[in-house]
């Protein structure tokens, strides 16, 4: 189905992200996957190319242009073309707002430039050992000590945890408050802060997932985002977009799987026809092209609403659980349609698949939406009795 | 989610259509229900309420506006305040259009007034007995003979199969060519056609199913649709915007069970609660609601691409497809959580599920939309070897 | 594949139940559902043939075998050649062990030769208007006064409501404990006992599913079955043999529809070929094949395990479960493959398939089936926290 | 649900299993996967045990005892407490039946001995680069040649493909029957038989599947497998085996991760509980439980028609099919369960998901199982029109 919501600029913005994507990333995909990491050099690039906060203020390098649309090219293009471990929209849409909406200033001032050039590379720490989605459960604590702050605690799963140098902390200040959180900027270097092993992942080989740990670090208060105890609700708000971006991901991957199986089916040949020819791999190909039409359809309604600031929880929420269930389904259905090819590594469907089942768990389990969504039909669990 | 289609003039244009379903429609359900057939007088007072073929040229007593939105808006109110056999959509979506934009002028005048009045009750007769979606093989032939065809053969699942009064009837006229159909207009009264039982089907029990016979018909030339031998052409221009019609249905049917479940899980309890406190209940209803929300994005989305034209068939075989898989599941999950009461045909739910059932089937099944859909993306059997 | 668990004894045993099915009981079948319930004459008939109550006493009229295979023959083939709506296996497995098994002689001398003989027809009334599987919501009362308890209450859903002789009715005995429930037998003419309308159920038409009223209806002491106050403990002992009925029956009405499917499939043609042809036909068919042998094979080594007395309430549940799951998929693929002709009355399928919807719901919904199997292994709600 | 296949002597031989694997298969596990192949070794320790060939005569070191639970308890143990990469099951079920079963005696005496004691691996070579289950397109070539054939052509996807010491090979021999193949006894060493690279999986990281090339290789005529041009027949003969011993190892995978699983959800807690006491997670566990406890039912009913000589191709592919699907849904939501934690590779759990995802596609993809299945119910596409 023909997609409605891009302008010619948007067209021809996509041309040279594409173009970036195919000679700047793509190419090193490969070497980025077995060293389990990307270069940093990428994200000077980027910079260079304008892709880094097309949002941000144009005193600070960016175009100054708020409409989500631009990220999504970004993402589509990269998810395509370049690679899934060059995790820009990590860098450009889910931290960067922290810096730019919500901190003061002199922070503003202080580290923009550096996030645009690409110098300063972002990352965010909320998730703990033993906590989930639950930040209530949330172990790591920071205390008021002068003009700082003392830091103690350790995060995992943090994605660019390696590479970021400016990691979004979100920490325990008031004990006896469930939701009593702040969020800080822990800068590369400071000290007692230490960066823990890069974890083994089933996918996503190229991205540097790693545990981060806090040992009395001294955070100045001047790296407190926002307000003291609010952390909770800037999560908060930062959380629709942050499921739209990943919806926008998961539709990008899904639609490229799609179109390499399509390709494949036609070619490749059993019991003397295409295997494309036969009724079940045709209406299974069918089946998911109508279902990607229809969901891309309802991610690219969203990125409008979004720019129009009428994107609620819960439209989100469904966005980040129907495109991941349907990512799920399509990636093992072009994986089965590749027969025992799909299972080698050096067909990108086999990576692929292993790269996608992380989406139904982060950025909240598909669970977790339902919770979400649950609560806006009226169906609250702690409200019904 | 919220809808973003609809304009002011479509918003109280539903107001009005509302009041219409509600007071001459909803109370007569169950009266027409037992009869197996609604009353004729249904559609002289939706012709009086300005329902009837909005499109249709003001001289013909229509509103001349080309804009799907108000049919749609005239089939949401139906479905969920009206009556699903009060079968609106099939007289103004799926059959006056053949006389309206295929039809000479002569007959577009001696025909669309009493179709815009409501004295002329619309239906269309392709389905034979031995053949389903597989026109190649239909045996209802015309033969010229003078001023007239003689027609010959049978038709059945003939909806307004009994109430019709104009039918729109496919007869093979060239025997040497699987395509060679002609569409002719067949009135009540003509010599030798004859209407069969009413059918007893599972569910859409107003709704007057029936079987015609044909037996040496003469019917006029002037009753010919377009020319003679372009009827495949003709049914199959007509296709896209059956199909988008059916899906509107669906969505609409499949909405308000949810709407009537959700009501019921907040007030039915067991176990001490509420069952919509029940994690499952919970998470039944919110899966449902974002498939809804998704689903009904692209529907909105294609009836915007078909006022503009832009619509293709695959576009709305997707939606007929993937619309009536979801209220097939939406009818199942919600008849479930209703339990026993569920399996009463006096709620209402229990009627809803037996209604949708035919969803996947007629206007082409599940199947065949695969077919179709398969065929847009080059898998086309009869192409590959 | 081929079942191992019948000797040439249950084989014989078959064959007659099938003549007497397909002589006695299918071609009554359309009267009935006409109707809305079955004749009294063949419950007489079929104790004639030794096939009420296989498991009673000789001195009753039984053959005093304990042996649920000649229970599961005369379920599948009243399935297949018989009607669903003579509810045979209510009366012998679900009703008459209540009498057999927890009566003293003396009452069992009184009921078991009428029970066996056909003259005394049996049902069950548990379900009441405001409560599903909870028992513990159970609003009908019985107080003792004298040589006999004064019972009060409604109950509805009941199998066999209108047919029904002589009903074990649970009712409520101990106010202050949540399960301090007895029950008694309520026999036909009892004054204030009442039986309220037929309800209109979506299928089993032929079923006479009533509601029951109670006013201060006296039940003699020798009424009550077993102590005061151990109902619960009865009920609960009944649960695996009844699920594991309903399990036998749910398969055996999904093997006819598949089989009848299957010849449907093979005849019937479009686009040129037999519809079986076609890979998604053949596909469809071929997954039901492998899922109803497994399912059978499971359902025959629960037979087998009851026998024992080794069958727990987890697999009577998990039996209960998958195969209302399986029947439901199987009903709905059926149909389908119908297409138009699946929806009409006339075509079995269509009737198996509103049938068969009640399967997950009765008898333990299949959400308190997965309640009971969870606490099997260990996630009981109650416990954990 | 208790399993009734085994006698005490079974349980007495799956306690010595269980003790091997847990001490010199389990611990090499991950030394193992890093090494992508298993030491030598094991095979040898295996066969020093026992447990290589429990079928073969005892003059070749094996039991005599012709019963495949003794296999599947090997199987069961090895999935377990030992390594998936340890593949015992090709060796003793999947290619010694080659050489014990279809040779003559100077062959049998030659190899046997070898392979039960495990000096000689075996391996089995029959998919080709660009043919997967369509053996008519093979294009390995064998041609007469004096006292030898000589063999030319590649394989892939050969599982112990470096560890090898005897192969049986699968060659055309009959240029002009599309089936006319012949199975040869290709030895580690022999000129012109070459072994390519190490094929990167998705998952089975411990196994060595490798390319096989075939130059000129002069195989002796001793080392033909019965007759030539029958090894089609052959290969048909072993396929109910192959499977039925398939589905063995899948339900072995899907029985370990649900009860790692289990215990998990009982201790991991979230929002106050473990996770295992929201009623989503004891739904999906009680759901995976009722489905593995039917589908280890129908797989030991299969091993016991399998000693009966009963077992039908269909059965086993049934089995084949059904406990793949199971064991990939299992594996998801396993994985789904165990949050972010189930996308790390030290979570075995992750590292089962991939393994498993191949068991939809080796030893005849779903897709074939299928039109297995299908055929054998009279849906055989070849002689329907």
């Amino acid at each position: 189905m023909q997609r409605t919501i891009f302008e010619p600029e948007h067209e021809q913005f996509r041309d040279s992200v594409r173009k970036f994507m195919q000679t700047e990333v793509g190419p090193n995909a490969d070497r980025w996957r077995e060293a389990g990491i990307v270069d940093r050099e990428v994200y000077l690039k980027a910079g260079e190319q304008g892709l880094l906060c097309v949002f941000a203020d144009e005193k600070y390098g960016g175009a100054g242009i708020e409409d989500l649309r631009f990220d999504q090219i970004i993402i589509e293009e990269n998810m395509r073309y370049g690679d899934i471990g060059f995790y820009i929209n990590l860098h450009n849409d889910l931290v960067a707002p922290y810096i730019h909406k919500l901190c003061n200033d002199e922070q503003r001032d202080r580290f923009m430039p550096g996030i645009v050039s690409g110098e300063t590379i972002l990352a965010v720490a909320m998730t703990e050992p033993s906590t989930g989605s639950d930040l209530a459960g949330m172990k790591t604590r920071a205390v008021e000590s002068g003009d700082h702050w003392v830091l103690n605690g350790a995060k995992t799963y943090i994605s660019n945890g390696i590479l970021g140098d400016l990691i979004v902390v979100a920490a325990r200040t008031d004990p006896d408050k469930p939701h009593g959180i702040s969020l800080f900027l822990v800068e590369r270097g400071m000290e007692g802060f230490e960066r823990g092993r890069k974890l083994d992942k089933m996918g996503l080989k190229s991205q540097d997932t790693a545990e981060l740990f806090f040992n009395d670090v001294k955070v100045p208060k001047a790296n407190l985002i926002g307000e003291a105890g609010q952390g909770f609700k800037y999560l908060a708000r930062m959380l629709a977009q942050e499921r739209l971006i990943a919806a926008i991901g998961f539709m990008a991957t899904a639609q490229t799987a799609f179109d390499l199986t399509l390709e494949y089916v036609k070619e490749r040949r059993a019991f003397g026809k295409p295997i494309g020819a036969f009724q079940n791999t045709r209406f299974k190909m069918a089946q998911m092209r109508a279902e990607l039409d229809m969901a891309q359809t309802y991610v690219d309604q969203c990125v409008m609403l979004l720019n129009d600031k009428k994107l609620t929880a819960e439209d989100a929420s469904a966005a980040k659980l129907l495109t991941s269930e349907l990512e799920g389904r399509v990636m093992d259905s072009c994986l089965q349609l590749h027969g025992g090819a799909g299972y080698m590594e050096e067909y990108r469907i086999s990576r692929m698949y292993t790269d996608a089942r992380i989406s139904r768990i982060f950025a909240g389990t598909s669970e977790i939406m339902l919770e979400i969504i649950g609560r806006g039909i009226g169906l609250d669990e702690r409200k019904m009795n």
